[in-house]
């Protein structure tokens, strides 16, 4: 397998972007990814996408995105899975460029949210649609009863979960692609509308429009684009049960505790050589079981850790989710896992402007889809 | 890249199976698969669909079929390209094997169609939305626009035309997984209620519901599992533009024609190596175009040839869908490109019953998306 390299990146903001359709948003990112690595070709591509046949009835987005970015005849793959679907493009392009299959490749994801389809029915397609969709369970209900859970066993606070919110509104204020960038208090968060006890509306990632694309190459040719190539260190994708109520546990997901034994090994790090992470915080509790499940803190820790501001850009020991995270810049699903990615690579490159983390050498990229049924987790690092 | 090989294939009947769910039906074809290979475990897997979210509501086909499954916490993927999912699926694992990622993979492609969904208006998300559906193209009306140039440009006539659906339902008859096993005649084509002029119900293939997968690992282990591995010697994926009128002719389809170039310089084979093949038969003007395009007939003469019987399993020079092809076997779309790696396995096994090609070396599956936006060729040898 060769080494492989991030070399460009481009997004557009987060939001609701209703004067641009899904095809305006993804050229935009992947035009501003070309343009960013400075490459005059690419020889193929994938595009993360949840359900643009649900949100705005248009499947075959390998082919249409090729076509539209004026890339005909390259091999153009859309990959799917739910909230999960950029980090599988991202992986899939690695994968791609360290075999030697292709020299360049472009990563993609989007999603156009806002257009009028019935987004709660469109994610709850992520479930099974069998045993939990039919029954009236949506997300906010599925990670309602995972934050009970971790409540009842490990003593988690409401005011804990609030402040997974606040901070990274603290740091969505500092990024420009965010589709909120204004700061919340506990108070706020406590007092917003109830959605699924105990979540409320600032516990939960909003509905949005987003692109995002990267552009991967193998190291040897990167030095031909850039100074500062960024380093794929490591990438693992895993697997758990669809619905939550065949786990064994509902305070751990599973694949991503598994996806993070993986990389460790892959990669011969160590959760301590982390110097920040992007996790998947869909809702509040989502981050805190993740930041467990990565091995950041101890389980059951993860509450107390944000509150004490051990995840916090300003005095954390790990920084968590510096781009706002889903919460803050915007969940556009397809599009988070790669837009994580960009976060990683501006980091890395020292170019986080407001929301740069010092000595930024090795970053964690964790996104999953559904209630974690699917994970993916990629590891880059400056060289 | 390592040589690999295909050692086990497996699929469900096609047709209206109205009492099994999309997971009921892939995971019949997977376990099918699984046991013919004899294999003890898959290392990763890919589930091609083309848009299960709008038929059945369930995206997140990779995580929940390898749920149903099993086979947590492996990766498992979704890919998509309308309908040839099944085809990207089948390239997907191809390298991943090739690559040494992966030792052993599972390709997989799966749709059910008949649940309720509006079929016709799922199956037009394939096309452009802006500019084709939103004036209210379909897909037959799209074929029917090819079919007149062709008409028009070549003097291809209509009982030639209904030439292919008769030899494909021939073939079909002899296919124990096609969803038509009754053979038909020029004339009930010609008689048959008008779909979208000149094309008629008998010109279209079928709504349906199906699973097939195929077990992919290295040439190198594959001897372990059986005496007769099928060797993949190439494998290449193609874009053109979405819609119909960007192209400069409507009468070649330009990703088949480049995937046809590119993979006969990959492979170092000829048209006239082709033994038979599977082509991508959802209109009958699709196999006439495609069996050109691909050079096994000069350009405008695919309509004579399967008049003159050049491409029927009796006497053809060239046997073309000897499964039944997307006519009588049936079309659940994101099964169907692997469905007819199925047909080239059995094939170049000697295993194809009534259906047998003489002196079966070396098979061609061409699977292509919307109106050939997309497209997929995989060549197999027999060893």
């Amino acid at each position: 397998m060769k080494e492989v390299a991030v070399i460009g990146a481009g997004m557009t903001r987060f939001g609701e972007l209703w004067n641009k359709s899904i095809k305006d948003i993804f050229v935009e990112a992947a035009l501003k990814a070309i343009k960013d690595a400075g490459v005059d070709h690419i020889d193929s591509m994938y595009v993360g996408s949840m359900s643009s046949g649900l949100f705005v009835g248009q499947e075959h987005l390998g082919a249409v995105m090729a076509d539209y970015l004026g890339m005909n005849p390259i091999p153009a793959t859309r990959v799917e899975s739910a909230c999960a679907s950029g980090g599988v493009s991202f992986r899939q392009a690695y994968f791609e460029v360290a075999s030697g299959q292709s020299e360049i490749v472009l990563a993609g994801g989007v999603e156009k949210m806002t257009d009028g389809a019935d987004v709660t029915d469109a994610l709850a397609t992520a479930a099974d649609q069998e045993y939990e969709v039919y029954q009236g369970i949506t997300f906010p209900g599925l990670y309602a009863m995972i934050t009970n859970a971790h409540m009842h066993q490990y003593k988690t606070k409401r005011e804990q979960l609030a402040a997974v919110a606040v901070k990274n509104h603290r740091n969505g204020s500092k990024n420009p692609n965010a589709q909120f960038r204004s700061e919340i208090t506990i108070d706020q968060v406590l007092r917003s509308s109830l959605v699924a006890d105990p979540l409320r509306l600032l516990d939960c990632s909003p509905v949005s429009d987003g692109g995002a694309a990267v552009i991967l190459c193998s190291m040897e040719i990167a030095k031909k684009f850039t100074d500062t190539p960024i380093r794929v260190s490591g990438s693992v994708q895993t697997s758990d049960t669809i619905a939550l109520h065949s786990r064994s546990s509902l305070t751990t997901l599973k694949a991503v505790s598994t996806a993070a034994e993986k990389i460790y090994k892959m990669t011969n790090l160590k959760p301590q050589d982390i110097d920040f992470a992007e996790v998947h915080d869909c809702f509040s509790i989502a981050e805190i079981v993740v930041s467990e499940d990565l091995g950041f803190f101890d389980k059951g820790r993860g509450g107390s850790a944000v509150e004490e501001g051990s995840t916090s850009l300003e005095t954390g020991k790990i920084p968590i989710n510096t781009s706002g995270g889903l919460k803050s810049k915007g969940h556009p699903v397809g599009a988070t896992g790669i837009a994580q990615i960009i976060e990683l690579y501006e980091q890395l490159q020292g170019k986080a402007g407001k929301r740069q983390v010092k000595n930024a050498h090795v970053g964690l990229a964790q996104n999953m889809g559904g209630s974690g049924a699917s994970c993916v987790i990629n590891i880059l690092e400056a060289i």
